[in-house]
């Protein structure tokens, strides 16, 4: 089996397997029950926080742990819309996030709040001074991707972010599910006030994700409730799957770290080389500033869905676009 | 080991996570991947669903997986109110609601709408005479809590269903995440249009949860995106733990058929008769109209923590109230 779709999602570590039935097991105790039991779970929840911020290079109370990427962008952008009623009403993005971030923002739309989407070059690609540009007094946040899921183009991130980071009133939210573990981010020097994660993107469990949120920042609850994750992210914590996702990410950061972004960057390169002079092939990923482990390309004349029921039949599995709207028409 | 916590959580059946090792290394593509492994996961998801359906007597299109209770209350709630903007801006519910509902209200009064706060008796129970005035031509939903969480107090589910079903514009949700295997519901015939149910309670894994939907509501996405779980509530599905929480149905299910209830309220009732002629103890769950699986007391001139600390050292698990609230004073 050659499986080629680890944008949509990848097969867990067994080691991340292992610890979520462990954690189930032996830490299955509400981690706010005050009994003994409760504290054990309490622990192993602060000490997979800890550990989770020394990988992201943040402090603990700045992860909150989320049910994934689609909770994520929701949360980071209706939280912040709803969260500053004071401030304004126009937020900023591009034509070409992920529809967990579009939907939101349609969303609020429908509540009364102007959304600026900005235009993108053909590989996806946003500029900054159309950025700059878009600004107004009263915006309150910039929600850019930071690897395009379907084409693997890589945002000038670090630039939005120096560009924001005399504006204290607009939010920088940053859609990482792509990028995490594959092409480095740093929040803090990078401006990024808002950051989010998925965990079945890095071989952790579905189900599972972090919104990075800076120190000091009101956001409104997507799920309000009995105050867990430091009053902003209610609903028993998944104990379970926070262990096995933060052991995910430590597998994943170090196997980035120790040559695995360089071996996916020689595969893709490879197989662009291979593949480049072909007649019906063009290639949709830019050779420069795009992420190590997606290739998007066009092969002329032949329908998606028959290519990919071909390439079934070798047992390689490839996506047609991002999974959620694959069938779509 | 006495645990004796299980409204705050219970620990998973051990076939509960099999499944989810099973469906995680098996079962890890994404279902809308459209490769022969995205369909394999497809028709596990649909399986799962239709399971589901089944053990609640609803029909799959009525049923949307979610991260677990308090994402079900937000939505529910929320959901409702976003939905439909032109119906009014009433709302109805109890002061004795779980927080995962009464902080969702204090978001909606935020953005403008009314909310009734009932009062309740000294057993935690709404007069169906209450709702019935409370009532008005704008009340765009009622709210209830079906089981206490705190003191197992049924609520009148089914005469205040009937009450709402001549009234097509105000919707009906119960908070079913106690009651859930315990006390059953039938949510078509109690005229219920949105229920509210957590995967941890019933020895599920965490994290997950259904909120049924009644055909044709149309509520405005907590959580907006991919497109997923036919359009309200988008994420790439989390497919192990979905196969394990209908697993976790279907056994408590069983087991509540198969005389666990009677169990259970045989224990309470033991508990309760052996204690009551203690003059320091009290207790707050009524004798009539209660779930077989929650006993409240109070115990007189003893702080709380220093009675669970005590029952601690026997190797006893008690709570002094609801989990999430159990560190605030």
């Amino acid at each position: 089996m050659i499986y080629l779709d680890n944008s949509a999602t990848t097969k867990p570590y067994p080691e991340v397997i292992d610890t979520y039935r462990i954690a189930s097991e032996q830490f299955f105790a509400n981690p706010s029950s005050i009994h003994q039991l409760g504290g054990r779970s309490e622990d192993l929840l602060n000490k997979s926080r800890e550990q989770a911020a020394a990988l992201l290079h943040v402090k603990p109370h700045e992860v909150i742990f989320t049910s994934g990427g689609t909770e994520g962008n929701n949360f980071a952008i209706k939280g912040t819309a709803l969260g500053f009623p004071e401030r304004g009403k126009h937020l900023i993005t591009t034509k070409v996030e992920h529809p967990a971030s579009l939907r939101a923002f349609e969303q609020l739309e429908k509540l009364g709040f102007e959304v600026t989407y900005l235009n993108v070059d053909r590989y996806g690609r946003v500029s900054v001074d159309d950025v700059k540009n878009a600004l107004r007094d009263e915006t309150l946040l910039v929600s850019i991707i930071h690897v395009n899921n379907e084409l693997g183009t890589i945002q000038p991130i670090k630039e939005i972010g120096k560009l924001l980071k005399n504006r204290p009133k607009t939010l920088f939210h940053v859609d990482h599910v792509q990028g995490f573990t594959k092409v480095p981010l740093n929040f803090h020097e990078d401006g990024i006030d808002l950051c989010t994660i998925s965990g079945h993107k890095i071989h952790g469990p579905k189900g599972t994700g972090i919104l990075y949120k800076r120190e000091g920042i009101m956001l409104s609850p997507l799920l309000a409730g009995g105050g867990q994750e430091f009053g902003f992210r209610s609903g028993t914590e998944n104990l379970p799957a926070i262990a096995a996702v933060v052991k995910a990410m430590r597998l994943s950061t170090e196997r980035g770290r120790n040559g695995g972004s360089s071996q996916m960057r020689m595969l893709t390169y490879h197989i662009r080389e291979t593949l480049e002079s072909h007649p019906r092939i063009i290639f949709n990923t830019p050779k420069e500033d795009a992420a190590p482990h997606i290739l998007n390309m066009t092969v002329k004349g032949i329908r998606s869905e028959v290519l990919i029921h071909a390439l079934d039949t070798q047992g390689i599995y490839v996506s047609t676009k991002s999974a959620c709207s694959s069938k779509a028409q």
